[in-house]
């Protein structure tokens, strides 16, 4: 799936494709990813229940990571402030999860790569912000 | 569904049930149909396209409507500061869509029942922010 | 909300409301939210990792209930195929998280109060097939 | 993000990577964003409504892929019914998108790009079948 391409066809980017929003929003979805499997890796690690944080941070991340994706995919009508301050709380979002994992990620790899895709996305976030205007 | 009671039922709620944030999710599980309904009964409109900043706020809105129950559900372990500004994002998103809406409202009945939904939505958020801090 | 009062405005539905689809997506609805709960919870029970088969079990069947909600509310164009057989599973899954979450309800009242929300999403989704066709 | 390391981390998985399983949550994944932005992008065409159908195809689609990554994505416990009739399902759906999208990928490239994300999701859904028992 080459994320740039399809949103290029939409009739109403005629060229403004705002290659930074698209890859925040790609690396959103994966962010998304790594976090769904570091909560249910987490449930099943044997100190289950010392990790009910970072499972808690990890599913507010990824709901928070596919609402982003989801609106800020969207290329038809408006719904700039709206979507401004998503992106902002998603990279919020995924710097708490970040640091949560990372006390972790010595013991858990999963905790380790989830912290690695918070952070890609937090910066995704950061730099898309300049072209949501 | 007795949205109270099975709050009430989990371990770490000891009686702080939140009252007011039990609402919120509820409005905002509900508002997020309301919009849900309203996108698809716009598509099907004789004037689908005149509609369509109508469809893209109830998009988004019905997409911020359920990342808020679903983080504003979770009782295990915590994550206010995030949990607060979507809640108020949440409230814009759905003080934006009732307005495109109200535009609406004398023609398409699901512009006006969703406009009201969402009103009410916006009110429970608001309401709910007393109680997370 | 009133779930059939929104969905009677609908262009393409003219009286047709199939009222026992939007009871299903109602039950379905609320089914997710019980599940949601129930999942979280159970992660704060001391006997978390104990838990884990029937969180598992809450998450997959709040997915299918989300997703049966989502594609039984829309009325505009057609998937009846893909629809009977999504209702079928969720009904499924409903009986297979109430089977788990029964096995619990005498400790857990999430557990007792969520298997009563799988068992009516599940009569409510059978229900519901004879009207999708 | 690499899909398969983030699973290999799971204590449970021990080996038992299922990587055509990995490959149908990952083509899920990318094929719900193709769906979302083929969906966002027939709206804004001037001829929106001759495309409801195939918005409609494409947000039902769009649903069961997101649900068919979240469960085929867990790793902590089983529900392996549920999950080998929802792969096949999701196999379904995606062939009918595909099919609607195929007829107007001559017209609109987000059609185009769509059917072929659609045609790669169902053959790596039947693929992962054989690893769902």
């Amino acid at each position: 799936m080459d994320f740039r391409a399809i949103i290029a066809s939409h009739p109403d980017v005629k060229g403004a494709t705002a290659d930074r929003l698209i890859e925040a929003t790609h690396a959103a979805l994966h962010c998304a990813h790594a976090c769904h499997v570091c909560a249910d890796a987490c449930l099943a690690e044997p100190m289950a229940q010392d990790l009910a944080q970072c499972i808690r941070l990890d599913q507010d991340c990824a709901d928070l990571c596919l609402a982003t994706w989801s609106l800020g995919t969207r290329r038809t009508g408006q719904n700039v402030e709206v979507l401004r301050q998503l992106i902002e709380l998603c990279a919020k979002a995924c710097r708490m999860c970040a640091e949560e994992c990372e006390r972790h990620a010595g013991m858990h790899d999963h905790c380790r790569l989830c912290a690695d895709s918070c952070r890609k996305c937090e910066a995704a976030c950061r730099a898309a912000l300049a072209e949501v205007h």
